[in-house]
């Protein structure tokens, strides 16, 4: 087992734009800047929220959508390339009014209230993502 | 949208001490450091939690407060100025003796039973907090 | 109250090998590459979770065991040295299909079913564990 190695190019934190996608801007900044392999972390809050669970079996993504203040308690994630763009995977965990958890696989439709993003630009060897039979997913291929 | 760029500085990682509220001590490490903004991670344990959430439509923070042993699966936060002192944002995650979550953004009143903290002390051009009308919160300008 | 600095060596992205347990991975690869200190991220899907919590007052963890398909909503971690060797203490969250979450202290017998790390191998004084009589857990000297 061998890992690859990389080095940080550009170091960001900025607040992200109120009533955007998460997926959408992060990929639209990593296009425009030309950042091919990143990793993320990010909290705030969102006005509506989409995440997904993998079933294993039927490899397929089922989601859930959900309006309404939540905390984002976490969303982590990474950029990498998939058909030659950026992609991104992430993570979320949200909050409701009475600090009840929920979460998954993060999906467009998720709208930030506030938030504030740490988003690492990686150069190297970079991931690609290509499509896993055993699992059904698009995975790295190292 | 141009977000940003930092440098990291000194990279700390330590055991945070026993008994003291995390907010406090990361607040005085970084005002005693010298330190204008940083990102941090955290695991461990605490002995009571505050974590909050925020009502977006009424623009004000509900806070719960829960005294006894949890695990803290994650807390991750940054520093940056508020009013030109190092300011504390994070948000808080606990399991409980039967592993259920609950969380939000980290209050005080949150005791370290046993901590280990990364902390990413960061140069550039320093974050500041403003009040933002739209949201009610204190927000980066940038 | 002084906190020891570390400088990044190498930081690797990878993907985990599947239907193998996290904690041995991680562990079997810091000794095979010298890894004494490292911090990590981790997000991905797992066929089965253990994780525990720890009583405070009986100073002992109990843990759970769940066999079937979870979204790995995030783990994080560290790597520093017990008894001379590599030793990972890491949290993980899960999600379930209805995006559910628990967590706490992970546990060996938690197979990845796909997964993305990030791990930053640290250079410094290096972190070793041992055996704090107030907390009954093995921790950090510094």
């Amino acid at each position: 087992m061998t890992w690859p190695t990389y080095e940080i190019k550009r170091h960001f934190l900025a607040r992200m734009p109120k009533d955007q996608d998460i997926l959408q801007t992060i990929e639209q900044f990593c296009t425009t800047e030309n950042i091919h392999m990143a990793t993320f972390s990010l909290i705030g809050a969102v006005s509506k929220v989409t995440y997904g669970y993998y079933d294993q079996r039927l490899k397929q993504y089922v989601s859930f959508t959900k309006e309404g203040s939540f905390e984002i308690v976490q969303c982590t994630g990474n950029v990498s390339l998939l058909n030659g763009s950026p992609f991104v995977h992430a993570h979320i965990l949200v909050a409701d009014h009475l600090g009840r958890t929920t979460g998954g696989h993060l999906f467009s439709e998720t709208l930030v209230f506030a938030g504030e993003i740490e988003l690492k630009e990686l150069i190297g060897d970079i991931q690609k993502r290509e499509q896993d039979v055993e699992t059904g997913l698009n995975l790295w291929t190292k």
